[in-house]
């Protein structure tokens, strides 16, 4: 059944490359329409998902991301529209240039092909993908979460069949529709078919992907960030910036997990953001200086350092330098975000080259990372690999490209 | 051992990201020179390994890669010397951007981290690689081929020891010093301290690699290339390009392995082009099609048309349409290099759309896909994979990205 699935996406993939920006743009629109239009069919079949889930006694959180209703259908729409209205990336020459013998090479952006996304319970990921996905001229392959599996499903059918009357071939928009985890393995190895993998979730769920996929892999996601404050800092933008990064959407990887605190200031500020942290629910653990100056902080272990907790949970290190801090940060961090705040430009400069993360900031709260706020549009995701795209991806980093070479009969001599 | 190198190489790659273009450069120059004035060190060991292959009874074409001899070296010199001169790709402002709320977004161009390259027995991959990673700003573990220990082992100590002097580390270049293949394979699931893999060599050792790292991979050099000549060729010209793509060098990766040829010009064509190539030593194998026309053509089966021969062998088929021949190819190449031979402009923008490869040629020698020739510079291979590079990959694509985002407090609201 995979390898079946995965022909009919690379032969779709070969139609996609050939489109206009017109044509993908109009289907993404039909794609948004007939998610409002259908969504009592989609609505009904979530239905199943959440009784199943509720049955099952899964965690209110993950039923919240399960559980659709009409504004969030609406907000799925909104988004593929939002995404019809961005720039083609497809078609882009990177450059051109003539070789001494008269050959002109381009370099040219193409769509990779086809796009594999592994991911979690939420349906909305489902149409946001595929709306991305085909934005960029790709064909994709969905393998959701098994709570989530009639959900998907009838998303998927309504967007296929959004398709029929466009330029889009059906078939590039393709869903795993079983919760089997074999058949999510074999998608894995299908290497010949697609082109890159990406997975949306968890640790697990991306530690799993990472080492079963035989496809290449965009890894998205973890972010274990750190907010350091050095003893030149403004402590009331400090206070702001710890608290919004700690507090704002706790659940998200962009959320800041750990605070470092320079040792100069740390008699002073220790017990001042404590207490706003306690005051916004956040449990605190600390370093052995820590608790010799709030001593009812609870004990750091190692594994706390290493640990996204996703929750209203903070790790503080009081650390000697800026030097310990960078050391720190590239030795347990997720490579995400992490930010400086300092009103040394040296300083400051010093952290923004060596942190070895996909963000770093200077003053700010690393709950920018997103493409967004990035003022990148929608994204499939943000990547913490070095490899091919760092940051968050959007619909440009869902290509690659080709270098096309003009000649009248050149040949090597 | 292993992971004691990885350390020593990621400690390394800290401070080659603080480097500048012109530390890189002075020391690249100096390991040139080393290279140079340790002509006879290198010999020595090289003697060892040629004798112990030959001992072994290892194929003269294994030897020939194997052996060393001044001008040899003389060649890593200079190629040394040329990387030098390249410009630097590190610290290049992709973009900056004012966002709505004033925060400054800079996207920049920044090193790896730390190359992991893997490759067989020629000994000059080892300073050309470790010259590529350094100007990129990476430090670099090499794990050469069993034959070629001691040759490795003596280039790696010669480099090194140029360093003392300089800026680079003298760890930001590891030779891993064992022929064991189980190193090797701990070498590949080392993630949390490389950051890619480049595998060069065969399609064997490139296999095994893809299969057993857990690090992300660059895929680099397998080449099943194609000429296609259609019926409104100049067929002197094709002839040409064919004749230079197949046997110029058969040995190389941007070589033609295949020739497709329009059903309408096979009767007139297929005999001269077939003479020609026997004429210059090439086996010829065809389909039926080619048989019919040509008796005495050998029989190409399935399994010819995936293959990469390497070798002075051709494989031939007749196709009836610019439609069967893209569907030939994109079916059973590797994605690396395809030229059409045509007078047609529509003909050939099909062609170079829809052929799904790294490098797509009108009217010119596949044998152009190649970092110098493209005016790139010295690669590191040619990439065949989608992922991040595709097509001649130089020093600027051991690079990656990194976004730097200045604030004056910002939260997010």
């Amino acid at each position: 059944m995979i390898e079946e699935i995965c022909q009919k996406a690379k032969a779709a993939s070969y139609e996609m490359g050939k489109l206009s920006a017109d044509a993908k743009n109009t289907a993404l629109c039909r794609m948004a329409n007939a998610l409002e239009t259908n969504v009592e069919k989609i609505l009904a079949a979530n239905r199943l998902d959440v009784e199943a889930a509720k049955a099952k006694g899964v965690k209110a959180s993950l039923l919240d991301r399960l559980a659709l209703d009409p504004k969030k259908i609406q907000t799925m729409a909104k988004e593929l529209r939002e995404v019809s209205a961005l720039p083609d990336p497809i078609g882009t020459y990177l450059g051109t240039w003539t070789r001494p013998n008269g050959l002109i090479i381009s370099q040219i952006r193409v769509p990779m092909g086809v796009v594999g996304v592994i991911y979690e319970s939420r349906p909305n990921v489902t149409s946001d993908s595929a709306g991305i996905c085909i934005k960029s001229g790709n064909a994709v392959i969905l393998r959701g979460g098994s709570d989530a599996l009639n959900s998907n499903i009838a998303i998927g059918e309504v967007l296929r069949d959004a398709l029929t009357d466009t330029n889009v071939p059906v078939d590039a928009i393709q869903i795993v529709p079983s919760p089997n985890r074999k058949i999510a393995e074999e998608l894995m190895s299908m290497r010949q078919y697609i082109d890159v993998l990406v997975p949306r979730g968890g640790a697990d769920l991306i530690k799993t992907v990472v080492e079963k996929s035989r496809i290449p892999v965009i890894e998205t996601g973890t972010g274990n960030c750190h907010v350091y404050v050095e003893e030149d800092a403004d402590l009331e933008k400090a206070t702001r910036i710890v608290i919004n990064a700690k507090v704002q959407r706790p659940g998200v990887c962009n959320a800041a997990e750990k605070l470092l605190v320079h040792s100069e200031i740390a008699k002073t500020y220790l017990p001042i953001i404590i207490a706003e942290l306690r005051k916004n629910g956040v449990e605190v653990r600390g370093d052995e200086e820590v608790q010799k100056i709030v001593p009812d902080v609870k004990n750091a272990t190692e594994q706390d350092w290493y640990t996204e907790y996703l929750d209203l949970i903070i790790g503080i290190k009081v650390v000697g330098s800026l030097d310990e801090a960078i050391v720190h940060i590239n030795k347990y961090g997720t490579h995400h975000s992490e930010s400086i705040i300092t009103a040394d430009f040296d300083k400051a400069n010093r952290f923004l080259k060596e942190i070895d993360s996909a963000a770093v900031y200077w003053n700010a709260s690393t709950r920018f990372t997103d493409g967004n706020q990035f003022g990148l549009g929608a994204e499939i995701g943000i990547s913490t690999q070095k490899l091919h795209a760092r940051g968050p991806m959007s619909a440009q980093h869902l290509t690659t490209s080709k270098y096309v070479i003009l000649g009248d009969g050149q040949i090597r001599k």
